[in-house]
C-alpha cells in the first residue's frame, strides 16, 4: 500500500483526509502542532516543523510521495528529496516559484501569462505585495499619496491595480502523465472587513466566452508550470473585460470547496489521483453550489462554538465542514458550509440564511 | 462537545465517522477487532465486545449518547442504560423487534404491516429463516419437499414464498422530535453466487404509485416501531404488484450507501442528525445513481488487492469507497464503488465497466 505523506496538517489536509480514506493508502502528516484537525485522523501524524529542513527529510524517510497542503514548506529539503528520486508533487521548482512573489510575477511575465503590469514603487496609485509570507490577503495594500507613509519596508513587488469587475478562481489539476483536468471558473465574493473570501459561487455567472478564457489562461499557467499537481489560479476579470493573473495557489484551495458536494470529483479527490499517478476524474459540477466560510466573529476568543446551526441545517442543500479547531478567534476560518441547488438563485438564498442566521462565537 | 459512541467500528463505523468529522462532536467506538476499520480514525476507539454487557456499559460511561451500527448487540446493557438516562438510539425496545426474527414477523403482522404469511413447517414450499444470527442472507433458505431434510434444527419461522418481480428498500429516518424524513426508493440486485447485494440503483425503475406504496409502508413501520434513528426496510415487489416488508434494519444499511454522492443528505450524515437531534436533512436524489458491491473474488485469500482500479477511475461519475479492511477473502465486503448519471443508463453503463474490469483479489 502506497504511504503518501503531506506537509501541512490544517483544514486542508483534513479534508483530503476524509475522502482518501476511500481508497487502499496511507496519509501520513507532518505539522507543528500536536492538536492541528488532521492530528486525529491521519494513519501517523508527526509533530514537526514543515520549514525545517531536518523534519521534513525526516518525516519524508518512511513516506513514497510526498505532497503539500501549504506551499510555504522548506525548499531544500525537498529539492535533496527529489534527488534522491522521491516523487514530490507539486515540483520543488515551483514552489520556488509560488514562495516568493517577485520570482511569481516575474514567471507571469516572461511566459506572456496576462497579468498586472509591474510599476515603480514611487507611481502612485499602486498595489504593494510583500514578496514573501503573505497569505489569505496578508501581505497586499493599495498604496495611495494619502497613505504612502504605511509602505512597508520589506521586500516587495508594486503592480498596477486592477479595475475588478468580479475576482474568478479556476482550478487545474495535472498528474504525472501530463493530463489535465480544468475546472469550471468559480466567483469569489470577498468579505471586506477581513479581506477573507465571503462566499463563492459556482460555476461562475460569467458568458462562456469568458469562462473558456479564463480556463484557458489558468491552463497556460499550469502546462508553464509544467509540474504534477493541483493548482489554484486565482483571476482579475477587469471592467474592460480583460483576464489577469493575480496568484497561483500549488496545492488544494478554499476557492474548490464546493467542489466536494457540487462537482463529480472533488479536489481532494483530484489532489489524491495526481499523487497516485491516477487518471483523473470528471472536474464537472453536477449542480450549482456556493460556498460561505465560517470565520471567528470579532470579538470572540475562547472556545469555538456555532451559533444558529440548527436554523440552517434543514437548508434543502446544505452540508457542513466543520474543521475541528478547538479555538476560535476574529477572522480565522473555522469551517465552511456548502449549498447546492439546481440554480444559482437556490444557492443564493440559502447562502443568505447561512449569512444571517451563524456566527462562529466562543463558549 | 457532544460524545457519540457507537457500538461497532466496521464500515458503516468508517463511513459514518467520515462526515461525522464535519461537525463539532466526537465519536467514539467500541468494537472487538483492534483492526476494525474504525480503528485509526475515531476520537476513541475502544477494544471490547458489544455483545458483552460490561463492555458496553463501560464504553458508555464516556458519551453523551449511544447508537449503533450493528443490530446484534448486547440489549440488557442498553436497558440498564435507558433507565438512567442516557440517550440510545434505537430504542433497546427495537433492537428486541428486529433481534429475532419471529417477533420482528409477529410485529409486523399485529401492526396490519403487509408481509409474508407464515406457514406451517411442514406446507411445503416455504422459506426458513433462522430467528437469531442471520445477516446478509444467511440464515435464510427455500425450502421444498426435494430439500427438506436440510430444514435447519435452530429456533426459525417459516413463511410464503414471495413472487419477486424485484427487490426494493426503503431509507427513513426519524429524529427525537419525531420529524421523518423518507429516501427515494432503491432496486436491489442481488448476486445469485453469494446472496449479497450486487448492485443497487437509485431511484428504483418502479412507477410513481408503487413507489409512493413503497414509502408508505416504509414509513408505516418506522411510525410503529416509534424510535428515533435511521431505518432500512427491504421489501419485496411482488408480480402482482402487492409489496412485502421482508426485513428491517435499524441503522444505516448498505443498500443507502449510493446516498453519500447522490442525495443532497447522505444516510451517515442522516444518522448523525439524528443522533445530535437535529433537523433532519433532505433526503432527496441530486442525480441518479448506483452502487456496487466489492466483494472478495473465490479462491482469494490473504492481503487485499484491488485489480483493474485505475479501468475505472476515469468513469465520469465513479467515487470509489474502499473500506481498509486488510484481509480479504471470498464474499468478504470489500468496499463499494458508487456512480452517479443525469439518466439510468448512464449509470448503468459504468457499473457494466466496474463489474467487467474490477476484482478484489489477494496479493
Amino acid at each position: 500500500m502506497k504511504k503518501i505523506g503531506i506537509l501541512g496538517g490544517g483544514q486542508l489536509g483534513r479534508m483530503f483526509i476524509q475522502n482518501a480514506l476511500n481508497y487502499p493508502v496511507e496519509i501520513h502528516i507532518l505539522d507543528p502542532n500536536p492538536e492541528a484537525p488532521c492530528s486525529k485522523i491521519a494513519h501517523r501524524f508527526v509533530v514537526g516543523d514543515f520549514n525545517n529542513e531536518l523534519d521534513v527529510l525526516n518525516f519524508a524517510k518512511n513516506v513514497d510521495i510526498v505532497g503539500i497542503e501549504i506551499e510555504h514548506v522548506n525548499l531544500s529539503a525537498l529539492k535533496k528529496l527529489k534527488k534522491l528520486g522521491k516523487t514530490i508533487i507539486p515540483d520543488p521548482e515551483v514552489l520556488e516559484i509560488i514562495q516568493d512573489k517577485g520570482i511569481q510575477k516575474d514567471f507571469y511575465l516572461n511566459h506572456d501569462i496576462a497579468t498586472a503590469p509591474l510599476k515603480d514603487k514611487n507611481n502612485l496609485p499602486n498595489v504593494q505585495k510583500l514578496k514573501k509570507g503573505g497569505y489569505d490577503g496578508k501581505g497586499v495594500q493599495l498604496l495611495s499619496a494619502e497613505n504612502f507613509e504605511n509602505c512597508w519596508g520589506e521586500d516587495s513587488i508594486f503592480e498596477e491595480q486592477a479595475d475588478i469587475l468580479m475576482e474568478l478562481a479556476v482550478l487545474v489539476a495535472q498528474n504525472q502523465s501530463g493530463e489535465t483536468a480544468v475546472y469550471p471558473v468559480v466567483e469569489q465574493v470577498f468579505n471586506p472587513e477581513y479581506n477573507l473570501l465571503d462566499y463563492l459561487i459556482s460555476p461562475a455567472r460569467i458568458d462562456e466566452e469568458t469562462a473558456q478564457q479564463a480556463k484557458d489562461l489558468a491552463l497556460k499557467v499550469v502546462k508553464k508550470l509544467n509540474s504534477p499537481g493541483i493548482f489554484a489560479i486565482e483571476l482579475f476579470l477587469n471592467h474592460d473585460g480583460s483576464l489577469w493573473v493575480n496568484e497561483t495557489a500549488p496545492r488544494v484551495h478554499n476557492s474548490g470547496h464546493t467542489t466536494i458536494e457540487g462537482n463529480f470529483c472533488s479536489q481532494f479527490d483530484m489532489m489524491l489521483r495526481t499523487l497516485l499517478d491516477f487518471p483523473l476524474g470528471n472536474p464537472e459540477a453536477k449542480l450549482k453550489s456556493a460556498m460561505f466560510n465560517l470565520i471567528g466573529a470579532s470579538g470572540y476568543t475562547g472556545k469555538a462554538k456555532i451559533q444558529g446551526l440548527e436554523k440552517i441545517l434543514n437548508l434543502p442543500g446544505h452540508s457542513l465542514h466543520w474543521y475541528g479547531k478547538k479555538m476560535t478567534k476574529p477572522g480565522r476560518k473555522m469551517g465552511h458550509s456548502t449549498v447546492v441547488a439546481q440554480d444559482w438563485d437556490g444557492v443564493i438564498q440559502q447562502i443568505e440564511t447561512i449569512k444571517k442566521e451563524v456566527k462562529i462565537i466562543s463558549e
